[in-house]
């Protein structure tokens, strides 16, 4: 019996979701390789394999050493390469197919001095996200990186790898169409400038945001959406998905009641749900709090406050008034990666308890 | 050696703000009973039960049994009881001095129902943070809450409890200094109406912040600050620490470098920092570099950007063009209670591991 913060998922809704890219996949004759930094657990991770799916992305060496060690044999770390982890780089490398992200000639070079086993090197790009990568227009960089890579017997070149993270922050689904289109061209271009030399480069791309505002993924060998299989409030919020979709929530005990002041409080706090917010509606929310009439879950309340332990609903005097201690509310989270990470397992809807890798432990 | 975001704790530090915390509560004569909420570690608790304390706060049920389980014998938990938790409530009562947090009749009267030990019971009161507790006013509430303690021969009525979190957003430490005073003094009024019939009953209050910002603790009988053994940037930010006090960073990898943005990237990203973040002289930042220059802890750059495992630093072209890749950097959280939460262990200045306890296991 759920008697803490504890998070729930329903595979019905998440087979749905991993259908549906599937689908887009298909259509766009993409090689779909989900990001697992999402659910984080090979149990959920045995769906996609029962799919059919054999590669994976991921965004640390442990949790890729987690899901090699559960039978995933092609595995990219979405993160440029910590030139400090080499020892579990090289582990991975004698066992499985890895590919690692570079983005500047130091650590290429670095790669090639220490690496012991074949890997494949994406390079990372830069689209405008900002984050890593080398810029789009930096050929200069790309050149040298392959120049290294060339001389290397260990190392081969996968293709060019990009992260549209600015799609989080499209204000519409038009925007973000366009932020997704301007990405799509830019890879495209150092496709063709590339692929005389290296005829077999793939090009990289995917984020759950642009799989629904994009038309046009032509061009596109690889595509490495995560969030899709949960979804969450901000993909709500980005006109990405519907309420129906969501396939996680935190499930919270109820432990404070105040009509006065139209609130109440929930054991659910920051360590629970993460201090991820957004502005939902022209209001800052933490969480939302889905079916409070039973039926519709986009009916709900927000979440308006986290501490550390504590949550605070606003909600109506109507609501508020049916409440019991000790009832259970169900939570969508703002950010369901975040959330996720916080947990070392999940309950699934029908009682099942799934186990999970976790960040530092 | 450290290859990962680690968190590093600087032991003679914690003592320094361990010590002069008690200096506080011995001028006052308050009973100090730290919130382990912050640290959540036996073997940093155990440096607190080495100077003569040997009481302590924390946040769940699960943190009370493993601090029961290393020797503590008088705990609060401070927050409102959680009936679903009521197994091990019982647990707990059966073998230390447990306080726990009411607010409503109805949880009172649940636990009158189901409680087998002796308890003690603190009336949480919202003096005007509006989280959790019986608003101060309300001492028809109060009233109906201790007639059902009366009735009990297991429930003991311990005093009034209120936390001030307000006080985190106070402008300035004036506006700080005059939020608590008006909460002491609603505290204090509520003593003088209730210790003629309960003359023991303790006023139990305290934060980090106004422990700094407060001139008077007059009548407070009881003081439970938490996120000073540590501090962070929020507590620079609100005027309450310096610097030189933080006793806790996210020790960091280098896996970016971008000198035409004047930004670099580290391996530290929300699962590591927590998503929480702060204005701080009138930028957003998700954390704070120390020592840029090696000697001045307060020289530094801000973390202006997190993802789940990436950290973008915003920093000089001259601090930039000396990184290499591999070097770590020291990151200040904005919230170290929030990104201790997310470890398993401490490291030491000295190199010394120190295991702790971890919300979600």
């Amino acid at each position: 019996m759920i008697n803490i913060p504890s998070p729930i998922i329903d595979l019905e809704i998440v087979e749905k979701n991993i259908d549906k890219m599937m689908e887009l996949c298909q259509k766009w004759q993409m090689n779909f390789r989900p990001h697992f930094k999402t659910h984080q657990s090979a149990k959920l991770a045995k769906i996609f394999k029962d799919k059919g799916i054999e590669k994976c992305t991921v965004s640390s060496v442990s949790m890729a050493l987690y899901f090699a060690a559960n039978g995933w044999k092609d595995i990219t770390i979405a993160i440029p390469v910590n030139v400090l982890e080499i020892e579990g780089i090289n582990i991975l490398a004698s066992s499985i197919k890895l590919n690692l992200l570079i983005d500047h000639l130091d650590t290429i070079k670095f790669l090639k001095e220490n690496i012991n086993h074949q890997v494949s090197v994406f390079i990372e790009v830069d689209t405008d996200y900002g984050r890593s990568g080398v810029f789009y227009k930096n050929t200069k960089t790309i050149d040298d990186i392959l120049h290294i890579i060339q001389d290397s017997s260990l190392l081969e070149f996968e293709g060019f790898l990009s992260h549209t993270g600015h799609n989080y922050g499209a204000k519409s689904p038009e925007i973000g169409a366009e932020i997704f289109e301007q990405a799509r061209k830019r890879m495209w271009k150092l496709k063709q400038d590339y692929r005389q030399t290296y005829p077999n480069l793939s090009i990289s791309l995917g984020d759950t945001p642009s799989s629904s505002f994009a038309d046009n993924f032509k061009s596109i060998d690889e595509w490495r959406p995560g969030n899709f299989i949960f979804f969450d409030m901000m993909q709500v919020n980005l006109g990405v998905c519907e309420f129906e979709d969501i396939a996680l929530i935190i499930r919270c005990p109820i432990i404070g009641i105040y009509p006065k002041r139209e609130e109440f409080v929930i054991y659910g706090g920051g360590v629970h749900l993460s201090k991820e917010s957004l502005e939902f509606k022209g209001q800052k929310i933490c969480g939302w709090l889905k079916y409070a009439d039973n039926t519709n879950p986009s009916a709900g309340f927000p979440v308006i406050s986290l501490s550390q332990e504590h949550g605070i609903i606003s909600a109506s005097k109507a609501y508020i008034s049916k409440l019991k201690f000790g009832d259970l509310v169900d939570i969508i989270p703002v950010h369901s990666c975040m959330s996720a990470d916080l947990y070392s397992s999940y309950t699934t809807t029908k009682g099942e308890m799934i186990m999970k890798f976790r960040s530092n432990n």
